[in-house]
Parts: structure tokens; C-alpha cells; sequence
């Protein structure tokens, strides 16, 4: 009986496997062709995206099955042999994404096979005269320097910013050409065969590079920052818009433009990849061969500045809800929205500029609207009209207010920086020249008892003044006590 | 006369520029000892800043001598040939600082020159079918669609992160053998040397960069984590300290540590390539091999959101003064101290918990210290014992205290995370368990009038119910109605 029940038992249980096993393949293909169409869509995405990558991606193999064209090539084959090796490798590793990452490992390549080229042949004549055991002992120890030494200075940020490939590329072909030289007697040819594949297929990928559809960094570079901006000036103008109107205005599809700003965040480094390989770049498009890339990386470092200071103001208003009584609110926020409006058009307004590369001067109004809702603020406050109010009522507007305040003075602070920007590179003056309009919010509009009243001058010489970096001093006269950049109001 | 004018003119100016000449001759060895000296003192910085850049070098330096023996040492030669120089080249692009680093890019190198490899060959006898004239085109061919494919899904961002430099030498190798097997009549032993080669260079930097003196990229993300915690705390602290009790202190040496956060909040990128590296090292020291370390990104963005708070923060101090009647100062103020002493204690506590690897709890009775701050303050302006002060003066106080409050916010946060992190990875329970310390700044102090009593209770299963993630609201009894997480006061 046991027997019996035990064979039953063992029956019953490889036919499940059986059956599991059964689903799984009938499940298998069905499966796969999911995986599979996923797989597709990421790919046509990833095209989408940037269909300069795909460019890229052919350009690569372009040049590839030309440089392979050395060992096809009869005529060619003689003249390099297996030296045409070296000619395919450097089209795989010195082909990078944009002209100027190309150039620049392609540069770093050849000069520095060219240097350690010429002190291995030095190295393998110094240990050849040690005789013959002396010789790999010599060849061992330059080895062993050279490479200690290359690598240590790799560690130099700077070094490592731009000369990172050719210390490499350094230590590499000092190794191979001195240590080969103990084996091989015609160590010129030899180090005179990789220096010219290594030119060749340089030569490649840089022509191929440029001639085809060329993806330019410090192109790039300049629509990342101009793209930035813009990034920030929806935030400002979207919050302006949704946040004080519609107060519990919860949809998602509102509060996208929220988080377009956390790339903004994290943008330094891509930035200062950019700007290095931009350096490299000769000149192309709307670009000079010395077009000043380090002042891309300033302006970026105030974007980011200005990036933290809403990145808290997104954080307090998510955590903090803001129960005023409604007379209050419409007081303060029609100044909050003002500024966040205005600083918003200008941050656009600027971004435009650089994307056309025109003389910025048409965020200068919507600059000085921002700054003149502050100073109306200021005197909102000061006017002791709240007296009778509940402070806890204020605070939190108050608070908003502080930070949109800071967010203004960082918007000021782009601004001039786009400025002397424009005065480097000499921006072109727009077409048609916006005038700054009239401030909308003056104190005309009846609605704050000022206590001093606010002037706007606008001079005709405001631009050249800007772009000469004066302090605008001059261009807003208030019989106020405010500071420039130094609120001692605090809100 | 004129001639002789003109050559008394003529020695004139010859005399001048060889007087330039020699004064410049005069000071070039000056000059250049400056130059050297200053270099010196640079390279001596580098090392001494992180030694271990200087034993990284020379262990660099012996790998690459280690490896040149296959080109001096007869019988290994007769073995390989001029294929040595594969290991060689290797060990030169291979040999990263840290273990992970390594490892990766050498099983990456490992792996890819065997696929490429065996595809290679493939391609090859494929190609070797279709006759003399067909057989370049078809490999043109091959090369091409491989190279362009390849290139294109290096696009993808989590291929770019861990496989980009496997892919790049799948290329690479692919070309290699596909093509040169056009020349040669035994490619199989050119693809096995060339295997054979390369395992040996990589083996050579794995072994040497793991048995002297290990740099472990999962040891250095942990303490970069902790040390950027640690730096956020000493600013809190010290901001504690510094900003209230000096109103005008604006002495240089006492505020570099409120520059310390600038560098937590570009920290992003090391702490992502760091974890890429970690993942790819096996169990060492403190740390398995399956160590959450995706867990430390998330981590980092906490603090980095933390740092981002921290900076509007100091932004808002450096643009404005504080002008307030003392007695106000006086009692906000001991507030705003206490919330950002105690925050900073508890994130340094919280950075040394990381540090030994020890249970965080000690950190606990400051985040509890922090938020207990933050209810008072909540009291005090619900009090309404300020309906007969200015506004004005207190409206900037406010913003200062708002802007604390979420920085209290992220350290809780930061606290849940690493709580999470110790419940992972079972950090043990510190040997003398601090006990939460009964909170300093309770009713009794009679400070404030709380309209409400507020009752601390510290239960013994509070760590296990931080660790399991269950929200704390039974820990602290209020009998406000402050809702957990959602200020609705909004200071």
C-alpha cells in the first residue's frame, strides 16, 4: 500500500511540474513579445527625444567601416599592416557626441602619442646602452616612474577637466613604445606607424564629426542656460497664476510646471562638461572661437541660486496652508502675484534673449515692475493699516512674500549677468525696441497710502549703463530709505 | 649728420632691447624657481589632502611593471607575442581609484571582449561564404549596423551608468576581430590571445587595487553621506550660536561655517557614481555585498533638499538686517535658537550614528527637542500676547522661523531615512544607550502661556516603531491641533 501511495504521490507531483512547466511555455511568448514591443518603444522614445542621437549612432559606424577601409585596401594594408589596428581603435574610443568632446580626445590623443612616442624611443636608447641585463630592469623602472608620476598629476581638477584623455593616452604609449623597443628593432617605425593611424583615424572621426549634421557643445551649453531660465520663469509666472487664485487647487496637471524646475537643481555638472568641451570648439554659427564659455558657468551658478530659493518656496507652500481672511489676502497677494509675475516674464523674457542672442533689454521693464511691487509691499507694511489684523493671519503671507522677495533679487542679479553677457559677445539690438512701459502698479492705482512717493526714470543710456555694470542707483528714484540689495524691512 | 643720428638712434634702441633682454634672462631663473616652488607646494597639497591618491599612483606604477614582464620574461613571450600589449593596455585603462571602479570596467573589458569576440568570429566565417568580393563589403556591413546599435544604446541612461564601457570595447573588439580576420588566417588565436591578454591585465589590477591598501567606493559614499549630514549640523548649530547672540558679528572667521553647505548641494553626481562603483564590490569591512545602497541616494537627496532650505535660509540673513525691539527678540529668538541648536545636534548625531554604524536613536531626543521648539513658538504666536507690538518688526523673525521649520521638517525626514537604513542593515545598538533626555524647553521653563499643556512621552518601543516606518504621532501627546507634517499656522 505504501509503495502504491508513494508512486501515486510522485505521479501527482511531477504532473504538476508538468503542468507548471506547460503554462509557463504556452505564457513564454506571449511574454517575450511584451518584453520585446517594450524594448521598441524605449528605443523609438530615446530617438524621439533627441533624433541627434541617432545621427550620432550612424555617424559612429560611418566612420568605423571607413577606417576599416585600411585593412580592405590593398595599397593602404602594405603601407600600415597591422599598425591599421590602432586607427580603428581611435575612431571607437575618440568618437564622443559633440564636436567638441571629439576634438578635444582627439587633440589629447595625438599630441600626447606624439610626446610619449618620442620620450619611449628616448627611454628604450638610454636602457639599451645598460647592456643586456641591465636593460629591462632600466626599461622597468622608467615605467614604473612615468606611470606613478602621470597618474598623480591626473589628480589635479584642472588637469583632469581637459587633459584627463592625454595622460592616459601618455602613460599608455610610453609603456607600449619603450617596453616594445626590447623586442622590436625598428621601434621608430613602429611608434612612427601608431602616430600616423592614430592621425588617421583622429582625422576621421573629426571630419565625419563636423561635415555631418555637427552637434556643437557650446551650442548647447547656451540653449541649456537659455533653457533654464525659461524653466524658472514658468515656474514664477505658473505660480502667480494658479497658486493665489484657485486656493485649493490640487490637480496635478496645474502643479506640473511645479517640479520643472528640480532639473535646474542639478544642472552643474552637465553644465561644466559642456563648457569644457566648448573650449575646445573653433568657431561656428553665432559663436566666436573665443566666445566667453566661463561666463556661462556664472550665469548658471545664479540660476541654480535663484533654483534653491523657489525650490524652498515650493517646499513651504506644500507644507503650510494659508488661512487668511480674505481682505488680507487680496492685499498681499496681488503684490506677491505681481512679483512672481513680473520676475517670471523677466526670467522668459531674458531667456529669449539669449536664444536669439538680442540685447536684453526688454525684461527691464517687467524687472522694474518686480522691483517696484516690492517696494510697494514694503510700504503696504509700513502704512500700519494691519493694526487691527491677526498677526498669525500675516505670517505666513509675510513669509511667501520674504522668499518671492529674495527671488527677485536673484532675477536682478541674472539680469545683470545676461548683461555683461551681451556686452562680451556684442548681442544684436532687437528689431523692434520695447520702450519700458509705464510700471503698472504705481501709486497711482489708489490702492496703498505711500508714504514716499516712487518715481521711475528711465534714462535713455539705462542699457549701456547696465551693460557697463554701474549700479542702477539712478534709474528708480525713491525718496524711500531702502537700500539697494539690503531690505531693511526684511519682506 | 642724419646717418650718424640715425645710427647713434639705431644703437639706442639696440641698447634698450638688449638691456630688456638681460633683465628678463636676470629674473627667469627667479621666475621659474617660483614657478617650480609653487608646483611643489600644490603636488604636496594634493597628496596630503587624500594620501591615498599618492599610494593609488604607485600602485598604478607596479601594475604596469608587473605587466611589462610578459615582454621581458622569454617564456611568457614565446607564449603571447606581441599580444602582451593587450595586457598592458589593460592595466593602463582599467586601473581606476577605487575597487568598485575597477572591477566594474574590468568585467565589463572581460566580458565584452568575449561576446565580441565569439560574435566576431562569427561574422567572420558568415562574411568568408560570400567569396573574395563579397566578403569586405559584408564586414563594411557588419561593422556599420553593430557599431550604429551599439552607439545608440549607450543612449540609454542606466546602460550609460554601468555598461557604457563594456559597450565601447564591444565595438571596439567586435571591429577588431571581424576585420582582421580579412588578414589573418588565425583569427581564433588572435581572439583567444587577445582574451587571454586582457584577463590577465585586468586580473593584475583587480588583485593589486584589492590587497594594497583597498579604496572602497561603498566606504567612501557612506562617508561622504555622513560627513554632508555633519556639515548641514554644524551649520544649524552654528547658526544657533552665531546669528542671535551676535547682531552685527560680521567677522570673516566665525561665518566660513555657513560656506560649508555650499558644497552638499553639488554633491549629486560623486554620490551617484559612487554607488554605480559600489554595487560593483563585493562584501567588505562593515559593509555586504548586497548593501542598500541605492537607499543612500535617496539619502542624499533628503539632505540635499535639507541644504537647498539651508541656503534660502542664509540667503534671506545675508539681504536682511533684523531690526526688532529686544523683548520680541528675546523671545522668538530663544525659540529660533532652540529649534536650529537642537536640528543640528540631532543631523550631527545622526551623521556619527552613520559613522559607527550604530542605532540613531540618540539623535532622537533633539528631533523631539526641535519639533517641541516648534510647537511653542506655534503657542507663543497664538497667545496674542503680541497684539500690541509693530508688525513690522515682527514679520522678518517669522520668515526666519518659517524658513526653520521646514528645515526642522527635513531633519525628521533625514531621521526616518537613516532609521530605515539601520533597520536594513541591523546597525548594532550603541553600548551605553543615551536615554532621551527630558525636553529642555517644556512649560515649566514659564516662559510661554500655552493654551494647551504639552506632555512628552518617550515609550521603549519608540526605535522599533521608527524602524518599521509607523508615524509617530503617539509618541509626543498634544493636546494642540497641530496636524503632523501640515502646519496649518504656517510658521
Amino acid at each position: 500500500m505504501e509503495v502504491v501511495e508513494s508512486v501515486n504521490h510522485d505521479q501527482k507531483v511531477a504532473g504538476r511540474l508538468i503542468g507548471r512547466l506547460w503554462r509557463w511555455l504556452k505564457a513564454l511568448p506571449g511574454k517575450l513579445m511584451g518584453k520585446v514591443v517594450e524594448f521598441s518603444w524605449k528605443i523609438i522614445k530615446l530617438g524621439q527625444d533627441d533624433p541627434r542621437r541617432v545621427i550620432h549612432s550612424l555617424k559612429v559606424g560611418l566612420a568605423l567601416s571607413l577606417v576599416s577601409m585600411l585593412y580592405y585596401y590593398q595599397p593602404l594594408y602594405d603601407n600600415f599592416g597591422v599598425s591599421a589596428m590602432w586607427a580603428v581603435m581611435t575612431v571607437v574610443v575618440v568618437f564622443e557626441f559633440s564636436v567638441g568632446a571629439t576634438l578635444g580626445k582627439g587633440l589629447n590623443r595625438g599630441l600626447a602619442t606624439l610626446c610619449a612616442g618620442a620620450l619611449g624611443i628616448g627611454a628604450h636608447h638610454l636602457a639599451d646602452l645598460s647592456g643586456h641585463i641591465g636593460e629591462p630592469i632600466l626599461l622597468g623602472v622608467f615605467v614604473f616612474l612615468q606611470a606613478a608620476a602621470s597618474t598623480f598629476i591626473r589628480f589635479f581638477p584642472k588637469v583632469k577637466a581637459r587633459y584627463d584623455y592625454g595622460l592616459l593616452i601618455f602613460i599608455l604609449t610610453f609603456a607600449l613604445v619603450s617596453v616594445s623597443g626590447f623586442r622590436e628593432d625598428e621601434i621608430l617605425e613602429f611608434a612612427h606607424k601608431r602616430l600616423s593611424t592614430v592621425i588617421i583615424g583622429g582625422s576621421a572621426c573629426v571630419i565625419i564629426s563636423i561635415l555631418i549634421c555637427p552637434v556643437w557643445a557650446g551650442e548647447d551649453l547656451h540653449n541649456l542656460i537659455a533653457a533654464n531660465l525659461e524653466k524658472l520663469g514658468n515656474f514664477l509666472e505658473g505660480f502667480g497664476n494658479e497658486y493665489f487664485t484657485s486656493e485649493n487647487g490640487d490637480n496635478e496637471d496645474a502643479k506640473s510646471f511645479m517640479q520643472e524646475h528640480i532639473s535646474v537643481l542639478n544642472s552643474k555638472n552637465s553644465e561644466e562638461s559642456l563648457a569644457n568641451f566648448a573650449k575646445w570648439e573653433p568657431g561656428h554659427g553665432r559663436f566666436q572661437f573665443r566666445h566667453p564659455w566661463n561666463h556661462y558657468l556664472q550665469l548658471g551658478t545664479l540660476t541654480r541660486q535663484c533654483a534653491y530659493r523657489i525650490d524652498a518656496l515650493n517646499g513651504y507652500l506644500n507644507t503650510t496652508q494659508i488661512q487668511t481672511s480674505p481682505e488680507i489676502r487680496n492685499k498681499i497677494e496681488e503684490m506677491c502675484t505681481k512679483m512672481s509675475m513680473e520676475s517670471g516674464k523677466a526670467l522668459k523674457e531674458l531667456a529669449m534673449a539669449m536664444k536669439k542672442m538680442t540685447h536684453p533689454s526688454s525684461a527691464d521693464s517687467h524687472i522694474q515692475n518686480s522691483k517696484f511691487a516690492t517696494k510697494n509691499l514694503d510700504s503696504l507694511l509700513k502704512s500700519g493699516i494691519w493694526d487691527d489684523t491677526d498677526l498669525l493671519a500675516v505670517v505666513p503671507l509675510a513669509t511667501v512674500a520674504s522668499l518671492l522677495i529674495e527671488v527677485v533679487n536673484c532675477t536682478e542679479k541674472i539680469s545683470e549677468s545676461v548683461y555683461e553677457l551681451a556686452a562680451m559677445v556684442n548681442f544684436r539690438t532687437p528689431e523692434a525696441t520695447v520702450s519700458p512701459e509705464k510700471s503698472e502698479l504705481g501709486p497711482s492705482d489708489g490702492m496703498v497710502d505711500c508714504p514716499g512717493h516712487v518715481v521711475v526714470t528711465v534714462n535713455d543710456d539705462e542699457s549701456s549703463n547696465r551693460a557697463n555694470n554701474i549700479p542702477e542707483n539712478g534709474l528708480i528714484n525713491t525718496s524711500g530709505t531702502v537700500a539697494p540689495g539690503r531690505h531693511n524691512l526684511g519682506v
